[in-house]
């Protein structure tokens, strides 16, 4: 397990790159927003907080909340001032104006609109900065403690899956798998699911993003099951996709396709690649079988604090491969009316490639 | 249940608000991108999609989302026609484009300072008109059809309680008790929980956002949950504090006080009463009671499809209470290193006062 000495020293380093980022941005402070990243440079993992990080440092960076969770910020933040307020502007406000800062960098793609505005009328004299998508991007390459927490949560999802998969079969009903798995997940550690499960089933399976209903299997369906555990702040994402009793000769073929597909693009992964070609040898791959109108969706998104970040791998998606990215490789055929197939697995990029991190059976099983 | 004619109803009833919204705000047409409103405007249950709403009707509303959604669309979607799009930003520009609008309303409090760049970017003739908290505060007045699926929600999330109830003693963990209620919820019926079950005991009880951890349950400890089941898209939210063993006479005494805070906040409701004279209705009493300074919290806040939307009764809101909304009433007292206490049922705004749609113990239970 990852020791809090290392957490510490991690946050220490993450700042540091936060900091070299405003140098670049001309920004004097970073006003975060977003309760992962809080928690990515704090530890802190309540819901709802303000994290003020100094590009010259000001002794300690400014952690601010309400009395719901002063008592927990004291005991998780590292590194940082816990202060708190009765109201989050109040609070940024007064922060802001102490330090007597010009230019505050905040995140684009978080802020809403109309908090925006509340910043801008109650802060006159500042002049905020949007970013679009810097720490997104710190965010995506992880450490080795944060590789740890994920494979964690990919061994609570395994095991759980491992432990459900005995009642997945005919006659069993959607949703109730789902309930099961999770339920498992949580047994084992899980604080949730990272999303709302899917087991789709039968004519369901071409619906990549069903959830779990009523339906129950049948001898012959096809079956893809999508699922996430959230542990200590990290999210897995996998999938695999089942057969009731034996499978078809198209049933196998469409899944060596996908399979093809998978391979071929996990095989392609190295530092300096683009994103963009992974997702197309994929495609390629699938589309060369004669399946390409049943592709729909990208090849693969980036898992760690959030399960769907950075990077993203889509067909005109810029950006390349580099070491430390943790993302899904997910091609999958969908055939309204007929089914799908979809096969997941997640990924750690490192030096030479990449290894793959979901120890599912990528076989289409028979169940 | 709810009939689906009834819900095809409530959307033309819906929509005719949102026109009529849109005529004041003197745009032509609204941009959707909340997926609850979405959801809220045509019963799509998906989590990514884009609804335009014309203020002249266009023939029908125009309901866009990418393939992973278009046959869950075309199965759910009400009174729309559905359209495809491999992205959004494209999808929109086109639909705006061809209608023709200029004035187009979105929600500010929804859409990014990021969307909204690249929005502006895209329809560089179109003029974007922002509007703060409209629908949510058309969605603040449920329908009757919407206080039957809160019920629901409630009912699974009580019988629920019920249930879990004879395993919350000395001896069990805080966590285990989350993780059996929330199973017990799912089974029920539960799409998911509508937010990380609170079980916090002992001095954790002090704290109102504390989750649920590994702390066992000791003979004395004060025990708040806090907990809320998601069902056909609407939330519930209550909690109930027990004390493990025989109360001592201090927590009778401040389980009296909220029980009597929240009590005299209940029986003043009514339309036409300011929200924030609710919330001073607790606050004072647990003031006079000498506890002001241990009640850090609002007092209540709505639910719906959300767990927290408006209104908020807190001590400086603006506006007043009105027929139909549903709201929870928590008042609390955490004493730091002692426990605390934390009372919150739902109600319903009637045409005279308000209906109690809790129905959990409201008591100190022994367990």
């Amino acid at each position: 397990m990852v020791r809090w000495g290392q957490f510490q020293m991690d946050v220490v380093k993450r700042r540091r790159k936060i900091r070299e980022y405003l140098r670049e941005a001309n920004a004097a402070v970073f006003l975060v927003l977003d309760v992962d990243t809080i928690r990515y440079l704090t530890g802190f993992s309540g819901s709802d907080a303000v994290l003020l990080i100094a590009r010259e440092e000001w002794g300690e960076d400014l952690f601010l909340c309400d009395s719901r969770y002063t008592f927990q910020a004291r005991e998780e933040v590292q590194k940082s001032t816990v202060r708190e307020y009765r109201k989050k502007l109040d609070g940024i406000k007064d922060a802001l104006e102490a330090a007597g800062v010009r230019d505050v960098a905040i995140e684009a793609h978080i802020v809403t609109l109309a908090f925006f505005e509340k910043l801008r009328e109650s802060l006159p004299e500042v002049h905020l900065v949007p970013l679009n998508q810097s720490l997104a991007g710190i965010r995506a390459l992880k450490e080795p403690s944060e590789l740890t927490f994920i494979r964690e949560a990919i061994r609570v999802a395994s095991e759980s899956f491992q432990e459900v998969l005995p009642r997945i079969a005919a006659g069993a009903e959607e949703r109730q798998i789902a309930v099961e798995l999770e339920y498992a997940m949580r047994r084992r550690g899980a604080q949730r699911t990272g999303f709302d499960t899917i087991v789709a089933s039968g004519d369901r399976s071409a619906l990549p993003h069903w959830t779990a209903g009523r339906r129950k299997l049948r001898p012959g369906d096809l079956v893809v099951v999508d699922f996430g555990a959230s542990v200590n702040g990290y999210n897995s994402d996998e999938t695999c996709t089942m057969v009731v009793g034996r499978p078809s000769e198209e049933q196998e073929k469409i899944h060596a396709v996908v399979l093809e597909a998978q391979k071929r693009a996990m095989h392609a992964i190295r530092p300096g690649v683009p994103l963009a070609q992974i997702d197309s040898i994929a495609r390629n791959t699938i589309q060369e079988a004669g399946y390409g109108a049943y592709f729909g969706h990208g090849l693969g998104h980036g898992v760690g604090m959030n399960v769907h970040e950075e990077p993203q791998l889509t067909p005109d998606v810029e950006g390349t491969i580099e070491e430390g990215m943790v993302f899904t490789v997910e091609p999958g055929i969908y055939i309204p009316g007929w089914g799908g197939v979809r096969l997941e697995h997640m990924v750690a990029v490192t030096a030479e490639g990449c290894e793959i991190l979901t120890y599912l059976p990528k076989s289409l099983i028979s169940c």
